[in-house]
């Protein structure tokens, strides 16, 4: 399934595509797709409604998307996690993943606007694989573990400021939790329709320039690994997000593209997720 | 006023100090003590009621104290912005904030237990000066507009991993994001009572050593330059909070003082703002 939040910013309904792409108002079922929802056996709910067909057909040509699931408790990020991203940064592969945050409110809808934030000249794009925390994780035994808390996948353009990244003092965060630096869906998809979420191709463009052309299978922490890392520092909620990486082909390193600018046009697909397009606006 | 929330976790009730230290209970006026509550008004009409003597009188003798505002958006952190503990960790005075996040799930009662994460030699005490977001805040033109948005101070525990902050790869979130790691209160102290933020003590103790013995005069950045740079690179909104920096005398460092273990007792207080007591457990 893929679940889906329709309507203007604030006040979107839950929905859910069905395998032939029919979409059907969840409203009889939740308010939302949230945490309580994931970890309350929404998912559950829902696959059995559709198989009994109560669920009232919605027709959502044309309406604003929000993102997949309500604000996130908290948007965690693996940094550096594709290799060919860490060769064109001119870094070397990490030992173990690099965990940094973004604030949750960097999170709009996947075709919402990007705002380049006043004084930047560096805006940069991250095509990333999502997870979508489903149950509470806490000191995970094993990787093989992260599948019982994983609610499904999402795609997110990891939005950075790379002067604000690197060099205004410190640490990333400050050039990673600008206003709308997180576009996130078009869906949630759950598990079983992603399949295995290392054989994911990936694509970004930038007015229809193709600048990542990336493959999960090149990720060198998978999700399974991130997952049950992150549970060891720190305890992972339902609705929580985890933006896992990205391949490479940003504009900064080691290429010439140039940063986002107002009027950019972004594209952003991956393998059975979905696909942003979102316009750059200024501040 | 001192606002406050009372009773068992998850299901605290708003509360507030008048002047002599006299509680009332806050139900009549509000759910809680949230963004919602703080940006609609909220602290007016407590004062009003307060004046007019409306409030019912509630004993809070012995009963447990949450966070004085509900779990926030965001908790922004400001990294080495004192003089004595940039020179004990042997680096530079900073030329801007350094910005980092901690997980806002970190958030817990003044008094709770702190727990040492598994795997854990180097947990360490770190005693801030807290900005809690009374409206949102976008691009604020000057430090001198922070005081429209700062709903109050209180004070927080900025607890760390040592080794999973600097020697784990990467960033430092990995070392400050565990469970229990941002103790926050006892008071959501308004700034008519604060006074100027930058005239305070403070100090911690463990087992009665004391360990920190500050003061908010040698904060590098104050807390109205700080809300103003913040708002440049992300939206702070209603609730948010900020910790600002902790002073010398930490575990890491310079000092002999020994990390913290299962047992050990941390006091924590600041001119006005109240007092922690929070002891170590093992997660």
């Amino acid at each position: 399934m893929k679940f889906l939040r329709v309507g203007s910013a604030g006040l979107e309904r839950p929905a859910v595509l069905d395998a032939r792409g029919v979409a059907y108002d969840l409203a009889p079922l939740t308010a939302d797709i949230d945490g309580a929802f994931l970890a309350g056996g929404g998912v559950a709910r829902v696959r059995a409604a559709l198989a009994e067909g109560v669920l009232p057909v919605v027709d959502i040509t044309g309406q604003r998307l929000g993102a997949p699931v309500t604000r996130p408790g908290k948007v965690v990020c693996i940094g550096l996690n594709y290799a060919d991203h860490a060769a064109e940064t001119a870094t070397e592969p990490p030992a173990e993943p690099v965990v940094f945050m973004k604030a949750s409110n960097t999170v709009v809808g996947p075709d919402d606007v990007v705002l380049v934030p006043r004084g930047s000249v560096k805006t940069d794009y991250e095509i990333e694989l999502v997870v979508v925390i489903g149950r509470t994780a806490r000191y995970l035994d094993s990787p093989d573990d992260a599948d019982t808390v994983i609610a499904g996948y999402a795609i997110a353009d990891d939005v950075t400021e790379r002067a604000f990244q690197h060099e205004r003092g410190g640490q990333w965060d400050k050039g990673k939790s600008c206003e709308t630096f997180n576009p996130l869906g078009p869906w949630l998809v759950t598990p079983d329709e992603v399949g295995d979420p290392r054989e994911l191709g990936m694509r970004l463009r930038v007015n229809g320039e193709l600048r990542q052309d990336g493959h999960t299978k090149n990720m060198i922490f998978g999700v399974h690994h991130v997952v049950w890392y992150l549970s060891q520092f720190m305890v992972l909620e339902p609705g929580d997000v985890i933006n896992t990486g990205t391949p490479a082909g940003v504009a900064f390193g080691a290429n010439d593209f140039p940063y986002l600018r107002a009027g950019d046009v972004v594209e952003v697909e991956i393998d059975g997720l979905g696909r942003q397009r979102h316009v750059l606006g200024q501040a």
